[in-house]
C-alpha cells in the first residue's frame, strides 16, 4: 500500500519506511506552510489541509513537538525554531533548578478530502540532560538531550536501532498504519 | 480618510488613532490566521494577504516583535508566545550573563490588492531589565521590562504619554500614514 507523504525532509521518509511494515511512504518534496499556533493538534490538522489543497490527493503531514514540562508549552510548536534561535545550551540551562520531565509528540494526519482527516500521535515520557550526550543526526538536536523513560541514555546515546523500536514517532506511524490497514480492507 | 485594521485587539485599534493624525482606523475583528515563520516581514506578509482574502478589501494588519540581541531571532515572531509558554521571570533570566540589548520592531503591512501590498516598519532600541519595572496595561506584558534607548525608565514607567510619542509602534504608524497621505493624493 502506497500513502504520499508531504515533507521536505528526506530523512523523515526513511526512518518511517523502515518503522512501517505494509504501508510504503513516497515524498512529496515541497514545503507546506503551517500556521502559528501553540496547540500541536490545531497546527497538523491546519498543515494537513494545506498540503491537500496544494496536491489534492490523499496524503500524511508530520510534526514532532517536544515539551518541557516546567514551562506549559514550550517549546511544543516552536520546537525547531527553538534550537535555531535560543540553541541547546540554553535551554538546558533554562531547566535548572526546574524539573527536566519532557515529553517528544509526533502528530501524524491523514487527509483524504477536504474535511476528512484523522490525527495518529505518539508520545514518550522522558528527561532532559544537563549536558549534550551522544551525537544527534542532522535534524534531530534533541535526540543528545532527551532520554525516555525507561532507560539511562539519550536517544542519541541509543542508536537508530533501539531508538526506532520505542521512539515518540515510530508509535505514531504505528497507529496510523494500523489504523490505514483496517480502512483500506 | 478611513483604513480598515484587520485585529482582535481593540486596544491597538484606539492606541493607532491616538498616533495617526489624518488616517482613521476602523477595526475588522475578526482572527487572521499567521504562518509559522521565524521572518518577521515574511509573516506579515502572508498575515496582510490572508486578511485580504478574508474581507476583499484594502486595509492593514500589524504585528510586534521584540528581539534580544542574545539569541539570533528570538522571541521574534514568537513574543506574544513566549510570555504565554516560557513566561517573563524566565526570559528575564535568560539573559544573565549575556546582553541586554534588544529592539522592538512593529511591522504594518496594508494590502489593496492580491499581490499589491506596502510594509511599514517602526523599530525601537533599547534594553532589557533584570527585574519588572512599572505596570504594563494588559497584552503589553514586554512594556515593564524594555527600557528604550535614550531613556531610564521602562515603556510601563514612562506611562502613555511618553511611550506614544516615540515608541516603535508610532514609529511604525508614522511611516504608513506619511506613505498612505501621498498614494492617495
Amino acid at each position: 500500500m502506497e500513502v504520499f507523504f508531504a515533507t521536505t525532509n528526506e530523512g523523515k521518509v526513511t526512518e518511517a519506511n523502515e518503522i512501517l511494515k505494509k504501508v510504503k511512504l513516497k515524498i512529496l518534496k515541497e514545503d507546506v506552510p503551517e500556521i502559528k499556533s501553540i496547540d500541536e493538534i490545531e497546527t497538523i490538522v491546519e498543515k494537513a489541509k494545506a498540503a491537500y489543497k496544494m496536491f489534492q490527493k490523499p496524503l500524511i503531514v508530520e510534526d514532532t513537538c517536544l515539551f518541557f514540562s516546567a514551562f506549559e508549552g514550550f517549546p511544543g510548536t516552536y520546537t525547531k525554531f527553538a534550537v535555531r534561535t535560543i540553541g541547546l545550551e540554553t535551554l538546558l540551562e533554562m531547566l535548572n533548578g526546574k524539573t527536566r520531565n519532557a515529553k517528544f509528540i509526533t502528530c501524524i494526519a491523514y487527509i483524504w478530502g477536504e474535511e476528512k482527516f484523522e490525527v495518529f500521535q505518539g508520545i514518550m515520557e522522558g528527561k532532559i540532560t544537563e549536558n549534550l550526550r551522544g551525537v544527534s543526526k542532522p535534524g534531530l538536536p534533541y535526540d543528545s538531550v532527551f532520554i525516555p523513560n525507561g532507560f539511562d541514555k539519550t536517544y542519541a546515546e541509543l542508536g537508530d536501532e533501539i531508538k526506532n523500536k520505542i521512539s515518540h514517532r515510530t508509535k505514531a506511524f504505528q497507529n496510523f498504519e494500523k489504523w490505514f490497514e483496517k480502512k483500506e480492507k
